[in-house]
Protein backbone atom coordinates (compact mmCIF):
# COMPACT_ATOMS: atom_id res chain seq x y z
CA UNK A 1 0.00 0.00 0.00
CA UNK A 2 2.81 2.23 0.49
CA UNK A 3 3.12 4.81 -2.45
CA UNK A 4 0.02 4.45 -3.16
CA UNK A 5 -2.09 7.52 -4.20
CA UNK A 6 -5.18 8.32 -2.59
CA UNK A 7 -8.21 11.24 -3.55
CA UNK A 8 -10.84 11.99 -0.94
CA UNK A 9 -13.39 14.40 -2.21
CA UNK A 10 -15.02 15.45 1.04
CA UNK A 11 -18.03 17.30 1.41
CA UNK A 12 -18.95 18.77 4.60
CA UNK A 13 -19.39 22.31 5.87
CA UNK A 14 -18.07 21.65 9.06
CA UNK A 15 -14.59 20.04 10.07
CA UNK A 16 -16.03 19.26 13.99
CA UNK A 17 -18.61 16.87 12.42
CA UNK A 18 -19.03 13.33 11.86
CA UNK A 19 -18.19 13.42 8.00
CA UNK A 20 -15.14 15.72 9.23
CA UNK A 21 -13.61 12.92 11.83
CA UNK A 22 -14.31 10.27 9.61
CA UNK A 23 -12.03 12.02 6.92
CA UNK A 24 -9.81 12.51 9.23
CA UNK A 25 -9.76 9.22 10.27
CA UNK A 26 -9.03 8.07 6.68
CA UNK A 27 -6.45 10.87 6.22
CA UNK A 28 -4.66 9.47 9.39
CA UNK A 29 -5.03 5.72 8.86
CA UNK A 30 -3.86 6.23 5.08
CA UNK A 31 -0.92 8.16 5.43
CA UNK A 32 0.42 5.85 8.36
CA UNK A 33 0.13 3.25 5.73
CA UNK A 34 2.47 5.12 3.63
CA UNK A 35 0.23 6.58 1.25
CA UNK A 36 0.22 9.92 -0.32
CA UNK A 37 -3.20 11.41 0.69
CA UNK A 38 -5.13 14.92 -1.50
CA UNK A 39 -8.13 15.66 0.23
CA UNK A 40 -10.55 18.18 -2.34
CA UNK A 41 -12.12 20.12 0.97
CA UNK A 42 -15.22 20.96 -1.20
CA UNK A 43 -17.17 23.40 0.63
CA UNK A 44 -13.45 25.02 1.85
CA UNK A 45 -12.66 25.72 -1.92
CA UNK A 46 -16.19 26.70 -2.49
CA UNK A 47 -16.09 24.30 -4.98
CA UNK A 48 -18.48 25.42 -8.13
CA UNK A 49 -21.15 22.78 -8.60
CA UNK A 50 -22.74 24.74 -11.69
CA UNK A 51 -21.90 23.79 -15.27
CA UNK A 52 -21.99 26.67 -17.39
CA UNK A 53 -19.76 28.65 -20.45
CA UNK A 54 -17.16 29.59 -17.85
CA UNK A 55 -15.45 26.42 -17.33
CA UNK A 56 -14.28 26.58 -20.88
CA UNK A 57 -11.75 29.27 -21.47
CA UNK A 58 -11.13 31.29 -24.64
CA UNK A 59 -13.44 31.33 -27.36
CA UNK A 60 -16.79 28.44 -27.91
CA UNK A 61 -16.58 25.79 -30.85
CA UNK A 62 -20.60 26.47 -31.31
CA UNK A 63 -21.17 29.62 -30.09
CA UNK A 64 -24.43 29.81 -31.44
CA UNK A 65 -25.83 27.17 -29.15
CA UNK A 66 -24.21 26.42 -26.15
CA UNK A 67 -23.39 22.72 -25.81
CA UNK A 68 -21.82 21.65 -22.28
CA UNK A 69 -20.93 18.27 -22.73
CA UNK A 70 -19.43 19.22 -26.56
CA UNK A 71 -18.17 22.51 -25.16
CA UNK A 72 -16.24 20.80 -22.32
CA UNK A 73 -15.14 18.04 -24.27
CA UNK A 74 -13.47 20.36 -27.20
CA UNK A 75 -11.95 22.06 -24.71
CA UNK A 76 -10.52 19.36 -22.61
CA UNK A 77 -8.83 18.12 -26.09
CA UNK A 78 -7.07 21.62 -26.67
CA UNK A 79 -6.04 22.22 -22.75
CA UNK A 80 -8.84 24.70 -22.27
CA UNK A 81 -10.94 24.12 -19.66
CA UNK A 82 -10.97 26.44 -16.83
CA UNK A 83 -7.93 25.52 -14.30
CA UNK A 84 -10.25 24.02 -11.20
CA UNK A 85 -11.28 21.75 -13.13
CA UNK A 86 -8.05 21.26 -14.60
CA UNK A 87 -6.61 20.30 -11.03
CA UNK A 88 -9.27 18.11 -10.15
CA UNK A 89 -8.36 16.42 -13.15
CA UNK A 90 -4.92 15.81 -12.43
CA UNK A 91 -5.86 14.84 -8.71
CA UNK A 92 -8.00 12.11 -10.50
CA UNK A 93 -5.44 10.98 -12.81
CA UNK A 94 -2.84 10.61 -10.11
CA UNK A 95 -4.83 8.35 -7.50
CA UNK A 96 -4.99 5.39 -7.15
CA UNK A 97 -8.34 5.06 -5.18
CA UNK A 98 -11.24 8.12 -4.67
CA UNK A 99 -13.04 8.55 -1.67
CA UNK A 100 -15.95 10.23 -1.26
CA UNK A 101 -16.89 11.21 1.69
CA UNK A 102 -20.59 12.86 2.91
CA UNK A 103 -23.62 13.11 4.39
CA UNK A 104 -26.36 11.58 2.25
CA UNK A 105 -28.75 14.21 0.73
CA UNK A 106 -32.01 13.29 -0.66
CA UNK A 107 -30.90 9.82 -1.77
CA UNK A 108 -27.61 11.16 -3.13
CA UNK A 109 -24.63 13.13 -2.64
CA UNK A 110 -25.17 16.79 -1.74
CA UNK A 111 -25.14 19.11 -5.07
CA UNK A 112 -21.92 20.51 -4.23
CA UNK A 113 -20.17 17.14 -4.93
CA UNK A 114 -22.93 16.51 -8.12
CA UNK A 115 -21.16 19.36 -9.59
CA UNK A 116 -17.76 18.21 -8.74
CA UNK A 117 -18.65 14.68 -10.84
CA UNK A 118 -20.83 16.59 -13.73
CA UNK A 119 -17.94 19.35 -14.49
CA UNK A 120 -14.82 16.81 -13.36
CA UNK A 121 -15.55 13.82 -15.27
CA UNK A 122 -15.89 15.33 -18.48
CA UNK A 123 -16.00 13.48 -22.15
CA UNK A 124 -12.30 12.39 -23.30
CA UNK A 125 -10.75 12.73 -19.96
CA UNK A 126 -13.05 10.13 -18.05
CA UNK A 127 -15.02 8.33 -20.53
CA UNK A 128 -15.62 8.48 -24.92
CA UNK A 129 -17.66 6.06 -26.16
CA UNK A 130 -17.00 3.23 -26.97
CA UNK A 131 -14.69 3.64 -24.01
CA UNK A 132 -16.86 3.10 -21.09
CA UNK A 133 -18.17 0.96 -18.40
CA UNK A 134 -15.54 -1.74 -18.25
CA UNK A 135 -13.24 0.06 -20.74
CA UNK A 136 -13.97 3.66 -19.35
CA UNK A 137 -10.81 5.55 -19.69
CA UNK A 138 -10.15 5.60 -15.57
CA UNK A 139 -10.08 1.96 -15.37
CA UNK A 140 -7.45 0.26 -12.85
CA UNK A 141 -8.48 2.94 -10.34
CA UNK A 142 -10.58 2.47 -7.27
CA UNK A 143 -13.53 4.64 -6.04
CA UNK A 144 -15.29 4.12 -2.52
CA UNK A 145 -18.59 5.78 -1.30
CA UNK A 146 -18.45 6.49 2.47
CA UNK A 147 -21.35 8.04 3.66
CA UNK A 148 -23.47 8.87 6.89
CA UNK A 149 -27.49 8.67 6.76
CA UNK A 150 -30.11 10.29 8.96
CA UNK A 151 -32.06 7.37 8.94
CA UNK A 152 -31.27 3.82 10.52
CA UNK A 153 -30.23 0.68 9.20
CA UNK A 154 -33.96 -0.75 9.36
CA UNK A 155 -35.14 2.24 7.60
CA UNK A 156 -33.19 1.11 4.69
CA UNK A 157 -33.56 -2.59 4.75
CA UNK A 158 -35.38 -4.17 2.09
CA UNK A 159 -39.01 -4.14 2.52
CA UNK A 160 -38.77 -1.23 4.42
CA UNK A 161 -40.03 2.55 3.49
CA UNK A 162 -36.64 3.48 1.90
CA UNK A 163 -35.81 0.32 0.50
CA UNK A 164 -32.65 -1.06 0.11
CA UNK A 165 -30.22 1.31 0.67
CA UNK A 166 -28.31 -0.41 -2.49
CA UNK A 167 -31.28 1.22 -4.25
CA UNK A 168 -30.35 4.45 -4.36
CA UNK A 169 -26.34 3.70 -4.77
CA UNK A 170 -27.01 2.65 -8.56
CA UNK A 171 -26.69 5.99 -10.16
CA UNK A 172 -23.62 6.78 -8.00
CA UNK A 173 -21.73 3.57 -8.49
CA UNK A 174 -22.69 1.89 -11.86
CA UNK A 175 -23.79 5.13 -13.36
CA UNK A 176 -20.85 6.99 -12.58
CA UNK A 177 -17.91 5.32 -11.52
CA UNK A 178 -18.44 2.06 -13.11
CA UNK A 179 -19.57 4.08 -16.50
CA UNK A 180 -15.89 5.80 -16.03
CA UNK A 181 -14.62 2.21 -15.55
CA UNK A 182 -13.49 3.12 -12.00
CA UNK A 183 -14.07 -0.10 -10.19
CA UNK A 184 -16.03 0.20 -6.76
CA UNK A 185 -15.25 -1.02 -3.73
CA UNK A 186 -18.24 -1.73 -1.02
CA UNK A 187 -19.79 1.18 0.29
CA UNK A 188 -18.97 2.18 3.79
CA UNK A 189 -22.35 3.61 5.19
CA UNK A 190 -22.22 5.06 8.88
CA UNK A 191 -26.34 5.01 9.69
CA UNK A 192 -27.82 7.84 11.36
CA UNK A 193 -24.71 8.78 13.33
CA UNK A 194 -26.67 11.89 15.25
CA UNK A 195 -28.54 9.54 17.00
CA UNK A 196 -26.63 7.45 18.32
CA UNK A 197 -24.05 7.84 21.81
CA UNK A 198 -20.85 9.33 21.85
CA UNK A 199 -19.27 5.61 22.57
CA UNK A 200 -21.18 4.47 19.53
CA UNK A 201 -20.17 7.09 17.36
CA UNK A 202 -16.40 6.80 18.67
CA UNK A 203 -16.84 2.82 17.70
CA UNK A 204 -18.22 3.70 14.13
CA UNK A 205 -14.53 5.96 13.91
CA UNK A 206 -12.53 2.85 15.20
CA UNK A 207 -14.47 0.31 12.23
CA UNK A 208 -13.32 2.72 9.29
CA UNK A 209 -9.91 2.74 10.69
CA UNK A 210 -9.66 -0.87 10.70
CA UNK A 211 -11.33 -1.16 7.80
CA UNK A 212 -8.97 1.06 5.63
CA UNK A 213 -6.18 -1.25 7.32
CA UNK A 214 -6.72 -4.53 5.19
CA UNK A 215 -8.89 -2.09 2.38
CA UNK A 216 -6.36 -2.96 -0.52
CA UNK A 217 -7.01 -6.39 -0.48
CA UNK A 218 -10.59 -5.95 -0.70
CA UNK A 219 -12.16 -7.48 -3.88
CA UNK A 220 -14.58 -4.50 -5.64
CA UNK A 221 -18.32 -5.46 -5.95
CA UNK A 222 -20.18 -6.72 -8.70
CA UNK A 223 -21.46 -3.53 -10.23
CA UNK A 224 -24.59 -5.32 -12.13
CA UNK A 225 -28.25 -4.95 -11.73
CA UNK A 226 -28.40 -8.37 -9.95
CA UNK A 227 -26.07 -7.09 -7.13
CA UNK A 228 -27.80 -3.97 -7.08
CA UNK A 229 -31.68 -5.02 -7.32
CA UNK A 230 -31.72 -8.77 -6.38
CA UNK B 1 -57.38 22.90 -15.51
CA UNK B 2 -58.55 26.43 -15.36
CA UNK B 3 -56.81 28.15 -12.65
CA UNK B 4 -54.38 25.21 -11.75
CA UNK B 5 -50.72 26.63 -10.69
CA UNK B 6 -47.82 25.16 -12.37
CA UNK B 7 -44.28 25.51 -11.18
CA UNK B 8 -41.41 24.68 -14.30
CA UNK B 9 -38.01 23.99 -12.42
CA UNK B 10 -35.58 24.30 -15.71
CA UNK B 11 -32.27 23.96 -15.92
CA UNK B 12 -30.31 24.23 -18.87
CA UNK B 13 -27.85 26.64 -19.95
CA UNK B 14 -29.26 27.39 -23.34
CA UNK B 15 -32.54 28.71 -24.50
CA UNK B 16 -32.48 27.27 -27.88
CA UNK B 17 -31.77 23.82 -26.69
CA UNK B 18 -33.79 20.95 -27.12
CA UNK B 19 -34.90 21.46 -23.28
CA UNK B 20 -35.26 25.28 -23.53
CA UNK B 21 -38.00 23.71 -26.48
CA UNK B 22 -40.03 21.43 -23.95
CA UNK B 23 -39.90 23.81 -21.67
CA UNK B 24 -41.47 26.57 -24.54
CA UNK B 25 -44.03 24.08 -25.08
CA UNK B 26 -45.47 23.31 -21.72
CA UNK B 27 -45.44 26.90 -20.92
CA UNK B 28 -47.63 27.21 -24.21
CA UNK B 29 -49.72 24.40 -23.62
CA UNK B 30 -50.41 24.83 -19.79
CA UNK B 31 -51.45 28.92 -20.08
CA UNK B 32 -53.92 28.13 -23.22
CA UNK B 33 -55.47 25.55 -20.70
CA UNK B 34 -55.55 28.73 -18.04
CA UNK B 35 -53.02 27.49 -16.01
CA UNK B 36 -51.19 29.80 -14.13
CA UNK B 37 -47.72 28.67 -15.18
CA UNK B 38 -44.38 30.18 -13.06
CA UNK B 39 -40.90 29.30 -14.35
CA UNK B 40 -37.39 28.68 -12.24
CA UNK B 41 -34.93 29.20 -14.91
CA UNK B 42 -31.95 27.81 -12.71
CA UNK B 43 -29.20 29.03 -14.52
CA UNK B 44 -30.36 32.50 -15.68
CA UNK B 45 -31.31 32.93 -12.24
CA UNK B 46 -28.12 32.13 -11.31
CA UNK B 47 -29.04 29.57 -8.48
CA UNK B 48 -26.88 28.63 -6.04
CA UNK B 49 -26.39 25.11 -5.51
CA UNK B 50 -24.46 24.90 -2.15
CA UNK B 51 -25.82 24.00 0.65
CA UNK B 52 -23.77 26.87 3.21
CA UNK B 53 -24.15 28.98 6.55
CA UNK B 54 -25.63 31.89 3.84
CA UNK B 55 -28.78 30.03 3.64
CA UNK B 56 -29.28 31.19 7.39
CA UNK B 57 -29.92 34.99 7.97
CA UNK B 58 -28.84 36.20 11.48
CA UNK B 59 -27.29 34.21 14.47
CA UNK B 60 -26.82 30.15 14.17
CA UNK B 61 -29.26 28.01 16.81
CA UNK B 62 -25.20 26.76 17.35
CA UNK B 63 -22.88 28.26 15.78
CA UNK B 64 -20.16 26.16 17.69
CA UNK B 65 -20.91 22.98 15.52
CA UNK B 66 -22.84 23.77 11.85
CA UNK B 67 -25.43 21.36 11.22
CA UNK B 68 -27.02 22.73 8.18
CA UNK B 69 -30.26 20.55 8.51
CA UNK B 70 -31.11 21.81 11.88
CA UNK B 71 -30.08 25.13 11.29
CA UNK B 72 -32.62 25.55 7.87
CA UNK B 73 -35.01 23.79 10.32
CA UNK B 74 -34.89 26.58 12.81
CA UNK B 75 -34.48 29.22 10.55
CA UNK B 76 -37.10 28.50 8.64
CA UNK B 77 -39.43 28.40 11.45
CA UNK B 78 -38.60 32.15 12.62
CA UNK B 79 -38.37 32.74 9.23
CA UNK B 80 -35.07 33.52 8.75
CA UNK B 81 -33.94 31.94 5.58
CA UNK B 82 -32.25 33.60 2.85
CA UNK B 83 -34.67 35.38 0.37
CA UNK B 84 -33.90 33.09 -2.37
CA UNK B 85 -35.11 30.41 -0.69
CA UNK B 86 -38.06 32.08 0.15
CA UNK B 87 -38.85 33.01 -2.76
CA UNK B 88 -38.84 29.21 -4.00
CA UNK B 89 -40.70 28.52 -1.18
CA UNK B 90 -43.38 30.45 -2.05
CA UNK B 91 -43.88 29.19 -5.22
CA UNK B 92 -43.82 25.79 -4.21
CA UNK B 93 -46.58 26.59 -1.48
CA UNK B 94 -48.75 27.68 -4.87
CA UNK B 95 -47.84 24.85 -7.24
CA UNK B 96 -50.55 21.96 -7.78
CA UNK B 97 -47.90 21.24 -10.19
CA UNK B 98 -44.39 20.75 -10.66
CA UNK B 99 -42.75 19.84 -13.66
CA UNK B 100 -38.83 19.45 -13.71
CA UNK B 101 -37.39 19.83 -16.72
CA UNK B 102 -33.10 18.95 -17.22
CA UNK B 103 -30.66 16.70 -19.56
CA UNK B 104 -30.13 13.66 -17.38
CA UNK B 105 -26.40 14.24 -16.08
CA UNK B 106 -24.85 11.09 -14.79
CA UNK B 107 -28.19 9.36 -13.91
CA UNK B 108 -29.33 11.81 -11.63
CA UNK B 109 -30.41 16.05 -12.22
CA UNK B 110 -27.86 18.43 -12.99
CA UNK B 111 -26.10 19.96 -9.79
CA UNK B 112 -28.09 23.14 -9.89
CA UNK B 113 -31.46 21.36 -9.77
CA UNK B 114 -29.88 19.09 -7.15
CA UNK B 115 -28.92 22.06 -5.31
CA UNK B 116 -32.78 23.40 -5.54
CA UNK B 117 -33.98 20.07 -3.84
CA UNK B 118 -31.02 20.76 -1.15
CA UNK B 119 -31.87 23.87 -0.36
CA UNK B 120 -35.87 24.52 -0.67
CA UNK B 121 -37.27 21.42 0.83
CA UNK B 122 -36.36 22.30 4.23
CA UNK B 123 -37.73 20.29 7.44
CA UNK B 124 -40.82 22.22 8.52
CA UNK B 125 -41.43 23.07 5.12
CA UNK B 126 -41.72 20.07 3.20
CA UNK B 127 -41.59 17.23 5.68
CA UNK B 128 -41.28 17.30 9.29
CA UNK B 129 -41.00 13.74 10.89
CA UNK B 130 -43.14 11.40 11.32
CA UNK B 131 -45.15 13.67 8.13
CA UNK B 132 -43.41 11.97 5.34
CA UNK B 133 -44.14 9.96 2.59
CA UNK B 134 -47.77 9.51 2.16
CA UNK B 135 -48.21 12.33 4.77
CA UNK B 136 -45.48 14.34 4.10
CA UNK B 137 -46.24 18.22 3.80
CA UNK B 138 -46.30 18.76 0.23
CA UNK B 139 -49.03 16.09 -0.50
CA UNK B 140 -51.98 17.13 -2.67
CA UNK B 141 -49.55 18.30 -5.09
CA UNK B 142 -48.18 16.59 -8.07
CA UNK B 143 -44.66 16.04 -9.45
CA UNK B 144 -43.10 15.01 -13.55
CA UNK B 145 -39.78 14.82 -14.20
CA UNK B 146 -39.46 15.78 -17.58
CA UNK B 147 -35.37 14.86 -19.04
CA UNK B 148 -34.08 13.83 -22.42
CA UNK B 149 -30.88 11.98 -22.43
CA UNK B 150 -28.04 11.10 -24.53
CA UNK B 151 -28.33 7.41 -24.42
CA UNK B 152 -31.04 5.38 -26.44
CA UNK B 153 -33.95 3.75 -25.17
CA UNK B 154 -32.50 0.62 -26.11
CA UNK B 155 -29.25 1.16 -23.83
CA UNK B 156 -32.12 2.29 -21.15
CA UNK B 157 -34.16 -0.89 -21.34
CA UNK B 158 -34.17 -3.66 -18.51
CA UNK B 159 -31.45 -6.38 -19.36
CA UNK B 160 -29.17 -3.62 -20.98
CA UNK B 161 -26.27 -1.93 -19.98
CA UNK B 162 -27.75 1.19 -18.61
CA UNK B 163 -30.35 -0.67 -16.73
CA UNK B 164 -33.73 0.16 -16.80
CA UNK B 165 -34.39 4.22 -16.44
CA UNK B 166 -36.70 3.44 -13.82
CA UNK B 167 -33.75 2.29 -11.58
CA UNK B 168 -31.78 5.49 -11.80
CA UNK B 169 -35.24 7.71 -11.16
CA UNK B 170 -35.82 6.23 -7.75
CA UNK B 171 -34.11 8.53 -5.72
CA UNK B 172 -35.79 11.75 -7.24
CA UNK B 173 -39.34 10.07 -7.38
CA UNK B 174 -39.47 7.93 -4.19
CA UNK B 175 -36.17 9.60 -2.43
CA UNK B 176 -37.43 13.47 -3.01
CA UNK B 177 -41.16 13.85 -4.10
CA UNK B 178 -42.69 11.25 -2.45
CA UNK B 179 -40.92 11.50 0.85
CA UNK B 180 -42.12 14.97 1.11
CA UNK B 181 -46.16 13.78 0.37
CA UNK B 182 -45.68 14.83 -3.36
CA UNK B 183 -47.81 12.46 -5.78
CA UNK B 184 -45.62 11.72 -8.89
CA UNK B 185 -46.74 11.45 -12.56
CA UNK B 186 -45.29 9.37 -14.92
CA UNK B 187 -41.92 10.45 -16.28
CA UNK B 188 -41.70 12.35 -19.65
CA UNK B 189 -38.42 10.84 -21.25
CA UNK B 190 -37.14 12.21 -24.40
CA UNK B 191 -34.18 9.80 -25.56
CA UNK B 192 -31.56 10.67 -27.46
CA UNK B 193 -32.38 14.11 -28.62
CA UNK B 194 -29.45 14.97 -29.88
CA UNK B 195 -29.01 11.87 -32.21
CA UNK B 196 -32.30 11.87 -34.08
CA UNK B 197 -33.86 14.16 -36.96
CA UNK B 198 -35.04 17.12 -37.18
CA UNK B 199 -38.32 16.29 -37.70
CA UNK B 200 -37.92 13.03 -34.99
CA UNK B 201 -37.57 16.11 -32.44
CA UNK B 202 -40.36 17.96 -33.79
CA UNK B 203 -42.51 14.90 -33.07
CA UNK B 204 -41.46 14.61 -29.34
CA UNK B 205 -42.33 18.48 -28.84
CA UNK B 206 -45.40 17.60 -30.46
CA UNK B 207 -45.93 14.28 -27.98
CA UNK B 208 -45.01 16.37 -25.17
CA UNK B 209 -47.38 18.87 -25.66
CA UNK B 210 -50.37 16.35 -26.49
CA UNK B 211 -49.26 14.69 -23.10
CA UNK B 212 -50.03 17.91 -21.30
CA UNK B 213 -53.17 18.41 -22.68
CA UNK B 214 -54.85 15.38 -20.49
CA UNK B 215 -52.27 15.64 -17.94
CA UNK B 216 -54.69 16.08 -15.29
CA UNK B 217 -56.68 13.48 -15.80
CA UNK B 218 -53.62 10.81 -15.29
CA UNK B 219 -53.42 9.10 -12.04
CA UNK B 220 -49.88 9.19 -10.32
CA UNK B 221 -47.53 6.29 -10.46
CA UNK B 222 -47.17 3.50 -7.29
CA UNK B 223 -43.73 4.73 -5.88
CA UNK B 224 -43.13 1.50 -4.44
CA UNK B 225 -40.05 -0.89 -4.96
CA UNK B 226 -41.98 -3.03 -6.62
CA UNK B 227 -42.81 -0.74 -9.15
CA UNK B 228 -39.72 0.53 -9.79
CA UNK B 229 -37.89 -2.89 -9.50
CA UNK B 230 -39.81 -5.38 -10.80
Amino acid sequence: MAGRKVLIVYAHQEPKSFNGSLKRVAVEELSKQGCSVTVSDLYAMQFEPRATRNDIVGCLHNSEEFDYGMETSEAYKRGGLSSDLIEEQKKVQEADLMIFQFPLYWFSMPAIMKGWMDRVLVQGFAHEFPNCYDSGLLKNKLALFSFTTGGSKEMYAKGSINGDIRYLMWPMQHGIMHFCGVKVLAPHICFAPKYVSEEKRKDMLIAWAQRLKTLWKEEPINCSPEWYFK
